[in-house]
């Protein structure tokens, strides 16, 4: 099967991506897992480009992995982080993405706490005629495209390791479980799933999963898409589970009653997991609550937890994304 | 005409800087801007060599700036920043210098509150017999180089793009708006200004801009450097407008009644600049207050600002200082 | 003599650390310091490996020469550093640890202010099946074995800089003076001085260093490790004299009266110094209040001082340690 060859500039949201999309993100990656198996994990690639990091919200974990990957195909980074910055001067966020994209940036990966942010940036740069890619590393409760796609590609890597492809996930159940209303993860997953293919059953307590969840999200396929407010209905016959981060901020909106009976509701037992395909297999986003999303002994179970794989998969998938949007002006 | 060689191993003050050094700086500024216009924009220049950022005031544009700038000549990069930092444990800023020093240092860019910060620590280092430059970034209300120089580069580049120099100032007329007292941005232009033979115009009003300040300041030329405390009449024919960033704290020391008032007696707007010169432009060392010293319109209009030059200039100048600093012991 | 291979995946404590292993760290460390006095101050040795700084204790001066011994290594470095960080989440630290190890972490350099946490990941990581190796950054009150060893190399490049070795210790005498009770530098310090074959005299008021301290260290050679509540004593001699860092907490602790007092019975003057060898040389870990543990003349004289010599040290030994963990598996 051919290639259809990548047209986007940036990556704001998975909500328009198409199949053949995500297959050319799949095999990109692949290629660049290989490249991190060797000793000498470095390519060329970017050499001379600038990845400026712009996180208006903080983050350890995102950014190290962006960073890691904007390393490794040689790129220099610059790294934003709000507290210390212009921001606190009164500077506008989009005064401040301009100033580094007269710096030389030639790729902005871009996290805010506000939706629409790295789309409002985007824009900007399209409007001055810029050839600067940008990246949504996480808007508000949105999206967060390139988790989504680390996810998928750790999915489709666990069926078939070799060609991770989106056809292997027909059939497919992924139960996600969790904070769904409030999560950017599970907006993302959600698109890039069903448009993939696979059946996807969302469980919450109600509060935080209301009945016109489905209608709201739009999906282009809402025969895949499954609302279940009792936890073991989704588990039923699943694949794979996706747990979601608890914010514990969650709990003082009185959204929840508290982090013990969410975790008797919802919380991933190996006992619950019974109900599930026998050869099913857990994500977690990071970082976990240690014995609220999962018990420690499912998390740190290596025939159930695909947690450390999905960081892994992180740098290859960051590294095409980075790669996909930096190759168009070749 | 022969360029004389470079023989300053510091930065810290533009005071003393001679029309042949401007000149330089310029000269070599235009070299650099040429490697960042390729696709690939390093070259091989500070190679196993180490920049160090002390910034014991917090900053996050100047600072990545220098670092961009750095990396580009393939300098390795240390970052200090004061907070996290040793200084709260009592150590001396001289320590600290040294510390940097003794690890291996070759360059050190200093920011910090008070001024005479830069000067004190390159006299321990002549003291000390070592062979590092030490360049201000800024300090307190005394002096910042690299910005004036960065402002130089930009206005000369307008004039002739292809071959910026001092000579190209001769008869143009540059205001300087806003709250002079108090700017180390103002102070370092005001020295290669008036030096490169350009006509000083400064406005603001009388609290930030007492009578005195030119006898205070004892420019060699004071002959080119004239007192407003009206707006209009520093902008009459004015070729280039720089305007200075307000800090909000005056207002709490009853220098200025109000944001409110202050932009409407000395802000930029569209339509106070008819009395300039019909080619006008403006500058801003950032980060802005929008719509408090320019207007949102005239900030955003490319036929008129130099905003986002300024920020590409920066970078092509920090290199061509860390150049010059780094060269002349080759 | 023919060195042994070296054997160690990780750096955590010197306790067990033999004569050999001491002698192929300064014979590692004086071939490093070669290539820092190159003008081109890199090798290739770590390319595209990563070294990750996991610093849940803040710290500069430590971490900033870990960060360019990697760099001068030509490994790729990742800062994690606590505070904004996914701890505060809630996540737990051996999966931050095991995160970054996901990421690809060949090795991690590691500071907590509890004891056992460098062991405790660095038992996870073997546990795991993972070839990473962990270095001991300062952990609590435990240890801090590079601060030792580049003590080590600093006093054995003093005895005969072309050829630092341990043998060059016999019959040496090293005063540590200061809160020995509360120190990881001193812990380090004894059992590489001890095993290295120097005599070591340890002077603190009895708050500071209990009688029993010698027996509850436990070290192989009580005989070289000998304790003083008068400084003079210890003094008497010394060959070498090692200050330590007094933390200002002690004194709201009330183990001590003041810093004054402090200053007075303990802190090293021009005075005090007679006691010792004419040729007596002065050391401190870093950073120093002034004037409390050392009188600022002593300190900033070349002739006495070995401070500065202990940074650049600092980054020589780092770079021998990463590269003896790093090679083990070529």
């Amino acid at each position: 099967m051919a290639t259809p060859p990548w047209t986007r500039r940036h990556i704001l949201s998975l909500e328009d991506f198409s199949v053949p999309e995500y297959d050319t993100v799949l095999r990109t990656a692949a290629s660049f897992r290989e490249v991190l198996s060797r000793r000498t994990k470095k390519v060329p690639t970017l050499q001379g480009r600038v990845v400026t990091n712009l996180f208006f919200e903080p983050s350890t974990r995102t950014r190290s992995s962006f960073e890691l990957a904007a390393k490794r195909l040689s790129a220099d980074t610059l790294n934003f982080a709000a507290g210390t910055s212009s921001l606190t001067k009164g500077e506008t966020i989009l005064d401040t993405a301009k100033t580094y994209l007269a710096m030389g940036t030639d790729m902005m990966v871009i996290r805010h706490s506000q939706a629409g942010v790295p789309q409002a940036i985007a824009r900007e740069m399209e409007r001055l005629g810029t050839h600067v890619g940008v990246l949504n590393a996480g808007d508000g409760l949105h999206e967060h495209p390139s988790q989504a796609l680390l996810d998928l590609f750790t999915i489709c890597s666990q069926l078939d390791c070799d060609n991770p492809r989106t056809e292997l996930l027909q059939g497919k159940k992924v139960a996600i479980v969790g904070d769904i209303l409030h999560s950017r993860v599970a907006r993302s997953n959600i698109w890039s799933l069903t448009t993939s293919g696979a059946q996807v059953h969302l469980a919450a307590p109600p509060t935080l999963l209301p009945q016109r969840f489905i209608e709201a999200m739009g999906v282009y396929h809402p025969d895949r898409l499954h609302l279940h407010w009792h936890l073991d209905e989704a588990l039923e016959g699943a694949d794979f589970v996706m747990t979601l981060r608890l914010q514990r901020e969650r709990m003082t909106a009185h959204l929840l009653p508290s982090l013990r009976e969410y975790q008797q509701f919802f919380g991933i037992t190996r006992d619950r997991l019974k109900h599930c395909q026998p050869e099913v297999k857990l994500l977690h986003p990071g970082p976990t609550n240690r014995g609220v999303e999962l018990s420690s002994d499912v998390m740190d179970d290596p025939e159930l937890s695909l947690i450390q794989a999905q960081v892994t998969s992180g740098v290859a998938v960051r590294m095409a994304l980075l790669y996909l949007m930096g190759g168009r002006h070749d």
